[in-house]
């Protein structure tokens, strides 16, 4: 068995992290830390887990050796003990966002603070498969994913690799958000009798994983706009863009479809009939999943394009344990089974 | 009294205008007609208003004359009856969809049918105080507003007075929509078990009400993406558009401010700090506020507008309510001081 | 005009209390006090009094006399300084848990300390009108209501007050409460994301607000268990106890129109037909009213008694309200006009 | 591979079991019948199922041989076709209500109805391996179990193992439930906007349900009281009782851990700290657990017993599916293993 480790694993990244690689064939979980919980069941904080581990978090002090080696850790704080970490496992995946860029610079204007180990951006993988499963499946370092920038990237990953986007034209992306994108502590606006009921646009530019969309997408003319709606997991992200002239349908359908067929964790929908006709996070959740839907306007241009997600999953945890997979040469769809509940 | 009297008055909309017009000191309902419900009292549908309303549904074949009259029908019914309508009430507000074009032509082109009484659209004003508040004080009839047309006008206003908008580019209006807009009926979507947590976009363009941000605005290069979330009452409206070379948060401050001074139901929520920053749905239930929020990048002159309100209320009675209060000369908040609740 | 004041305005309680006194038309808001928010405007912190409302909390230390003070403070605050608001206000009427129980010994049992001010708790009237309203016609002092006490004495109100219930048999309350119930403050189980879709049952006996249903009803066998479900606003009582010997569904009948026809805001419901055939809080957001339903097991006497309240009206300021207006022999229902909404 | 086929595939319980059956490891999914889908892929009914499955819904006048037949047919539908079906398969499992109950006067009383196949009741066990495990693995026909049943049969289980309830007193037994239950048709009460933010006591006394508790559990005394929250998946039992003299906490610990190791999918939920101390549905969606708590007044013998399942896993097509692991001599956990998520 392949030995895994996660550090910080009491957040909502980390649990569910945990529980995919809990039913994981082919490894074994051997530390869970946290500052916060250690000596705890992670029952305790992951209920969902009782009976099925009775693993306690560990002092991340004493971090062992593994050998694949997850962090799990709020942004701005894997950069400070990289190489603490390097020493103890051969392959290491960041969830957090600190090694998402690979420019120090970019990171500086996003983040607003400097890099701590800039030296390490360019050792390490963008964690998303769709785009980099290459590069993937050679990769010691993997950085995560921002889950918004994931929604948005898988959006326009169709539109973008058959060349179809007319560049000239701005780009928005306007994404809507359930409540655990904001984490286990939340704040003063978390609390469910203010978070209830919203449809809350808390950010309408500037949103930092618009950064990952522009490394990623190759495209400059964007923005993302936030909506948080009443949900506790999922991400839909509705990208607004303009196709070059003389696109069809028929040119998108072939789109869609050819990265629909080269993933397999992509699914177009789009239906006639039914009330399913169109990606929905609702249908998502715990699944890794990303579904992707179009509409376009010929008589402009404009396509509308859409992808569900559970952020939790396809936008954190799925895809760092769909990266481990092609790290270690594994089934990519080992470990992400389910298929996702309805209704819910 | 002023004697008032509703035509269909088991629907949402219907049933939130009996509970305005039951608390408004100026007038006396007649008769609520209702061909499903009649010979039931009113609160055994609209259970809010048991023992504060003994009513019972009458025959809508036995309505009888009053000093005005309200339509609160499905669409596509009032044109086929106006003339009756007319013959016993000098003043009609319809709050449906069949009198708010001016144009037969858009009419059909929108709803795909020919218009039964076209004649009639010419005496009809568009019933939103906030555009039309003169003509409305000298008006005998007029029309009901969309609920997202609403909030789409009402987030373009500031923008459209002020002149600020470059009409070249296109603009993109992201609309989220709370249950209650799909109506009483409601279809196999609407069924809690598939409605709760959706972030569904089930139009991504070609929504009807388009049609009335185009007369209504004067804007051309426009489209409503309409997505259903999760919520019963409320609409925010994300209008993207691209302000004039050289606009300012200075000129939008002031266009704002003009727009929220003139109107005694728009408020401008734009703040620094709480959890309640930007307009929200959440706390307008039952009131007839449109709150108004901006935001702009200066870098490249993307202004995103917002606005929200409850669908049932300034998207669709509380309009027609305030419509009332013009035409008759009254105070224009009479009946309409409810001010929401917090939390909720 | 009669002027008011209200210690604490900055938590839910209070802020509904100010909505209330904004609204009513006998009296002026003189000062809201907030040592956490003092100079900000109240709509900072209450987004539904923007435009309504241009008062700033001021400083506790600064408050002024009044013609009546109201106490909206955490419990065991008020006990502390009941002198020195004595002092400024001939009226007082305090929503916490303070001067609910007239005996010294009975608050130290259930809230585990000493009375700070045992003196003063004969002073005060139980703030709940369908019980106390002759004396509270005289009162100087009025308690608060706990909002589960509150549609627990109001579910057994009719039957104890027709004496048909069965005392030798245990008494059991099941409440299903929303998560405004919690307050503004919260803790780790009221984030979104944990309170989000629960059914929780917190406690499943010796819930304080016991004891006011013990010294209310008169009653000893009785349980309160509490669960948490994912709403808001509102509560639920569900009663089950034993009528007597011979009791019959004409016999409750009886019992509970004598009731809603002695008490403006009770109402009885149990139809026969549409969706809201029993008691239900949803359609009682912002409004004053008890619903009240009841259900009878011929075969064994086993009454099922409910009833639903809005926590923060009925169950907190609207019956504050509703016991100044008669402290002040106005009307009882003065300032609580307000219905409910449907849908919602 | 033993070959399974559903008849009655579209509802919300098929649904359920076909996810299971396409994800077990020792069936293969033949046919999934709907006469109202006939000819349409699963997947668009069932939405999760996409690229999950490319089966389409069979016609059910078409069905064929098979090892395991499944029926997920509405309540009185299968007593008409049972000879047919067992003409078909040597082994049927049954999740609708038609062969729960083991005497024909008994299903009159309860279902209002002639059983249409009274010889076929003895045939049949039911459906529930923490009652039934033994029987199970002989048996060749089984029925479902009602979910309100099981919740509260597995919440009286421990009590009633141990022989500590005292039967003279009544029990009690709350129940709140999510939207699922009421099944993919639904009624006008079902509808989003009607549905959502209740707490709806719809059934005081008297749901069918009880028959099953009365049935398995052997006791008499007993009231079920259904209330409807807004959830979609899930059930919480409350249930009241009184123990016998002399019980103590530490009896009601060891009856409860008996259970709990004795049954795979028995957890006991009583913590002293952390959010989840108690038992919730909230975490259970697409498990197949029950999580029992309890808590003891020590005053009088009451006890407050809890269960919560997923009202579609182990409240229906999870028992069914642990019952054919059963029957084949499998693991009885096999094809269950989800563990439920985190937050959600």
């Amino acid at each position: 068995m392949t030995t895994v480790s996660i550090v910080g694993g009491s957040g909502y990244g980390g649990g569910e992290l945990l529980r995919l690689l809990l039913g994981h064939s082919q490894v074994e979980v051997k530390q869970v830390t946290s500052r916060l919980h250690m000596g705890e069941y992670v029952y305790q904080v992951h209920p969902n887990l009782r009976k099925r581990s009775q693993l306690k978090f560990s002092d991340p002090s004493e971090l062992e050796p593994v050998d694949v080696l997850f962090l799990a850790q709020p942004h701005g704080q894997a950069q400070h003990n990289i190489e603490h970490y390097a020493s103890l496992a051969p392959r290491i995946i960041d969830l957090s966002a600190d090694f998402r860029l690979r420019d120090a610079a970019n990171y500086e204007k996003w983040y607003g603070e400097k890099h701590a180990a800039p030296e390490w951006l360019s050792k390490f993988v963008y964690g998303l498969p769709e785009i980099h499963r290459t590069e993937l499946s050679a990769a010691n370092y993997v950085s995560g994913v921002g889950c918004n920038a994931t929604a948005s990237n898988l959006a326009l990953l169709p539109l973008v690799n058959a060349d179809l986007i007319d560049l000239s034209a701005p780009m928005i992306i306007e994404i809507k958000v359930g409540s655990s994108e904001g984490g286990a502590e939340g704040n003063s606006g978390s609390l469910h009798a203010e978070r209830a009921n919203v449809i809350r646009t808390f950010s309408a530019f500037g949103h930092r994983h618009t950064a990952e969309v522009i490394q990623e997408m190759g495209v400059k003319n964007i923005s993302l706009t936030m909506t948080a709606v009443d949900l506790v997991r999922g991400v839909l992200a509705t990208a607004h863009a303009k196709v070059k002239d003389g696109t069809s349908m028929k040119d998108l359908w072939k789109a869609y479809r050819a990265v629909a067929n080269e993933h397999p964790f992509v699914r177009v929908v789009k239906e006639q009939r039914g009330i399913y006709r169109v990606p929905e996070p609702k249908i998502l959740a715990g699944a890794n999943y990303a579904d992707l839907g179009f509409e376009l306007d010929e008589n402009n241009g404009h396509v509308v394009s859409m992808c569900a997600i559970d952020n939790l999953m396809k936008g954190a945890s799925g895809s760092a344990v769909q990266c481990m997979n092609l790290m270690m040469g594994w089934d990519e769809t080992l470990g992400l089974e389910f298929t996702g509940l309805h209704p819910i």
